[in-house]
């Protein structure tokens, strides 16, 4: 009689165990991925499978009821306690005794997927570097003495194949006390990504978590954190605040310069950032409600200026050519140089940078965004006060960072605002009456729809609204190539209304997009545009197959309107997507997927960097994408545009008649 | 025509180079060892040799004023800026043109032996964790972007063969303006005991040292630092000072005790120890006249409970069986994780520990004395308020604790005191007439000479004293072979005086010798000596070939007074020799050379653990040892004693006619 064939599923891994093998150990033979906390003590229930009955012509077998030993002490105890479904078993009591098939269901997987809302978006597997790790450990032996600690270590060694496991002081020091509370049963809690895997806290008897990591994208403007539980990867909150080093400076260059002339600058605004990481801890783990010492690592992505004040780096060389980064390398730190309370023995792991101008942030970019990954040509666009700007496929990766400026965050805008309740953020404009429509943050409802309250405040126009106003307008004839408003008598509406010698439109109330306001967005799509097209260059590509929109503001640029305005080269509108904010994403990545932090210190590496504060044809492509394209500009995918040309003098005539 | 040979002494280390070869490429070539913190620059003068001239039969070449091309101009500059001896040549800037003897003096050697005053210790090669090197960093290129800290890590590999070091944070906020201070050029401080090298300074230039460190014995009675300059060896200063803990209890159980009584107990003794480390590192850097900052690196040594408490760890285990450590492998740490204020990054190396009663002090004493490297059977003892024993050869070594009690450091004596000026150190007492004469600390005149000052106030007994008197006392006859005291009238000397039912001898003044001190070091030296005798059972031998006494008070004990005492087992005299601190010197080699660091690490898992407290032949040894010996009690190399017995009734007979 051969011995009986197992077959998981989903992953079809197969293979003959001798009778009376527990499905945990079956597994373990096999490769099969299925989790154990308690090391198969029945424990953590961790190891759930869930047997098939029947007959499996496309496996070739038939299995019975006997397939498994039937439901013994320990698995009706764990039901009576904390629940089993009644088609489950806990796999490391259930015994195989005849051919079975075996599902592994999602959370009974190690390296479970963690889902992502966008299809093309690069999948993640849980593999995070702080486990749970439940041990028996042997009790001390006068005649043969060993540290506690030493037998605490070998017992990871044996029991979970941890060797060189070491303890952090703290460790040390509450070991004694969690082994003797706990008859020497213990979970420890083990950093696994460096030289040598650290035990970073022991508690007595079985601890099945939960344990959490938090992944922080320090941006100019804001800080975003997502907090995640380590063993699901599930975000249990994400949280944001804005960067208290604005009052230092509105963009990167101005800290830059706070930081040359004031002595003591950069260490004030590293407190400051210091402050407010603390801050967003404390909002994460109270939004989620957990205990922040329960926070065992975090990872930290920022610009090159936040990455340097984050570390307590003055940023001053960042201001000048070269724009010497203090260090390119990914970090590990303790969470204390950092001045970060969380667990008092946590782990910071900091992505690489990429050059000067081109940071940790653009890394996790290019971690989330994957392009090294694709066959087709993705140009990613991280839109900020400086936008960085990834292109390439699997051949090859090039970066840039440009210099946008505000004009997108609503910053020198005649109207602009931050994004916050009382915002218009999306507009359209009727090309027959070109009366405006517009959608304002807190409001569900367009502003020409019944259930629009009448009362609105409406306090401004945010980054995105601008984006869409200006395109609209040229949508509407409103607007020529050149970036020139219409008079009201050239274009035949009172919603133009005079402005010195230029015109201004009226969106609403007092709230106009100006001339002014169209040149500040001119002059930003431009640097956008002036990138990614040096990028081409470099790439030798007139043509990109696909564009990613990232950042929390890209996140909300209409794909059309941005092309109206010609911010991103052209390309056909269904390939244009919103990646959200991928530097985010990108730190989540490395937080639950140790693996993930090799491939991006190895990406970074082959990353092209390109300098445009050097290179003469940033400033040509500047100059030439200043006007607003035409399809005929190599904008194919461009809806045919009104053909208006206006003047300052206020007269109207037709182009190309 | 052939390659010119050169020929270095005193390694003799022989090959012929191409012509025009530097001596310190030479060196390299053939493997001598030749220092050099500036990588041949002509900056640091380290690489100096002294060329030799005439026939040299005995190598088979004759040298002349031709070997080496001639002083070149950076020579004469360092001559006239710092001074170069006329006979030496710099070896980075001396070329080799025919052939050549070149002396490598002491101080030009990397690995220079570090001089040790007693000829059968262990020597001590100069190869400290912590280095200087010079480097030559890449400025920053924007085409080529890379961190400044890279360019130095590269540097650091390519220069110098250390690949892998990694800056801590530190580092990184000060390599910048180091760099750019130093226009490329700066020296490192790397430590490279670890996984991985770390940069602990960058300073601009050139710097050349000096750079310290610092070995500590941390003892129940006293805490003793040996400030060391890590380039020479040489020890700058030694200090020491009490431990604070004393007010908590003399010793080590009560310490114990006090922990286990009063929650936080622990907590206050670990903040009383690490204040007074902090003290001792203030005064070893005042009397050096050093900066506290230069000091990078420090090596910890104690017994178990002090080794505990300096790391933050509960002892309470350690005060009862099985006597558990919390961690027995030897341990890395930052400075500051025990609130060290040292250089801000610097570390702490701390000796393993052998079993819950033998600690890193006796490791420390282990790699200092290293029985393993002899073919001699030798004892250590490492005499203290607990004892540490050591006994072995090369083929095997075994090691156990004993708790002789504080009398041997002068406590439960009558008179006793601890080693201080006014104490008597040292007594002889006439076998004729049966008067003392003494030494007293702070002076130096016995007690009958003419210089001792009249007026000299004697304050007690320390340890060495009483034993010395105790074993001085038997050896006049004044004191029977069971320790007891005869009376006036059975000694015929009225220095007997009574007291209660017992007899006294009157030292001085009203300085006692009396019955009860008597006792007290009858129990302290059976310990002591049932110890030694459980190690020499389990090695199986009734003899030892030489007998080390250890320990700051051990240095002060007379041989053969502890021989007539019984204190050791019998030897040889002139085999029984003092080696000072040897727990301090075991720290100061971990300091000096990180190999030894090795060899401790592996030589405690070679050593056996008796653990005395629960091996019922150590109470057997224990009583038996009471008595103090004759020659015929297996101590042949004793002197004949008096043969007499006394009892309480106050009667004089004689014992063997």
């Amino acid at each position: 009689m051969t011995d009986p064939l197992v077959i998981f599923t989903p992953s079809g891994k197969r293979g003959h165990v001798a009778p009376g093998t527990t499905v945990l150990a079956a597994a373990r033979q096999l490769g099969v991925d299925l989790d154990s906390v308690c090391g198969g003590r029945g424990i953590c229930s961790k190891c759930q499978v869930e047997p098939a009955f029947g007959a499996f012509p496309k496996h070739g077998v038939t299995v019975t009821e006997e397939a498994l030993s039937p439901r013994n002490a320990v698995e009706d105890r764990y039901d009576r306690i904390r629940g089993l479904a009644p088609a489950r078993r806990l796999g490391c009591q259930a015994l195989i005794l005849a051919d079975a098939v075996l599902d592994v269901p999602p959370e009974s997987q190690v390296h479970k997927q963690v889902v992502r809302k966008r299809a093309e978006a690069r999948p993640v597997v849980m593999d995070p570097a702080t486990r749970l790790h439940y041990v028996e450990v042997a009790p001390p032996d006068m005649h043969e003495p060993s540290g506690d600690l030493q037998r605490l270590e070998r017992a990871l060694a044996e029991q979970w194949g941890i060797p060189n496991a070491k303890g952090d002081l703290r460790t040390l020091q509450m070991a004694q006390p969690a082994l003797r509370k706990g008859d020497w049963k213990v979970t420890c809690a083990v950093y696994g990504d460096g030289p040598e895997p650290r035990i970073l806290q022991v508690w007595p008897g079985f601890y099945g978590g939960p344990i959490y990591g938090l992944a922080i994208d320090v941006g100019s403007t804001t800080i975003a954190g997502h907090l995640c539980d380590l063993a699901t990867g599930d975000v249990i909150a994400s949280t944001g605040l804005m960067n208290p080093q604005i009052r230092f400076g509105e963009d990167l260059m101005s800290r830059v310069s706070y930081a040359m002339l004031n002595p003591g600058g950069a260490a004030q605004m590293t407190a400051a950032v210091r402050q407010a990481l603390n801050a967003l801890v404390a909002q994460a783990a109270a939004e989620a409600r957990i205990d922040p010492a329960l926070i065992f690592e975090a990872v930290i992505v920022g610009n090159p200026v936040m990455h340097h004040l984050v570390l307590g780096i003055d940023p001053v060389e960042l201001g000048q050519a070269p724009f010497a980064l203090a260090t390119a390398d990914a970090l590990h730190l303790w969470a204390e140089e950092i001045e970060l309370r969380l667990h008092p023995d946590a782990r910071i792991y900091i992505l690489p940078c990429i050059a000067g101008h081109v940071g940790a942030d653009a890394a996790a970019v290019a971690l989330s965004e994957s392009p090294q990954l694709n066959d087709e040509l993705t140009l990613v666009v991280d839109v900020g006060t400086n936008a960085e700007i990834l292109l390439g496929n699997r051949s090859r990766v090039l970066a840039c960072s440009s210099p946008t400026g505000p004009a997108f965050e609503g910053a020198q805008i005649s109207s602009g605002q931050r994004a916050a309740p009382g915002a218009i953020e999306r507009v359209e404009i009727d090309p027959v009456t070109k009366a405006p429509r517009f959608r304002v943050i807190g409001v569900n409802a367009w502003s020409d729809e019944a259930a629009f309250p009448p009362d609105t405040r409406v306090t401004g126009i945010c980054g995105s609204g601008i984006i869409e106003a200006v395109a609209e307008l040229r949508l509407a004839g409103l607007l020529d190539a050149s970036g020139l408003l219409g008079s009201a008598e050239q274009t035949g509406t009172d919603r133009m209304v005079p402005q010195g010698r230029t015109h201004a439109y009226r969106l609403r109330g007092d709230i106009l997009v100006t001339q002014g306001d169209v040149r500040a967005i001119q002059l930003a799509k431009s640097a956008l545009y002036a990138g990614a097209r040096l990028l081409m260059d470099a790439f030798g590509t007139d043509t990109v197959d696909r564009i990613v929109l990232a950042g929390a503001f890209g996140a909300h640029i209409s794909p059309r309107h941005a092309m109206v305005l010609g911010m991103i080269p052209d390309c056909d509108l269904a390939k244009v997507s919103s990646a959200g904010n991928a530097a985010g994403t990108g730190a989540r990545i490395a937080l639950l997927n140790v693996a993930a932090r090799r491939d991006v210190e190895t990406l970074v590496h082959r990353i092209h960097k390109v300098e445009t504060a050097i290179e003469p044809r940033f400033q040509e492509h500047f100059v030439a994408a200043n006007a607003i394209p035409h399809a005929s500009d190599g904008f194919p995918h461009l809806d045919p545009l009104p053909e208006v040309t206006f003047n300052t003098e206020g007269g109207r005539r037709r182009r190309r008649g």
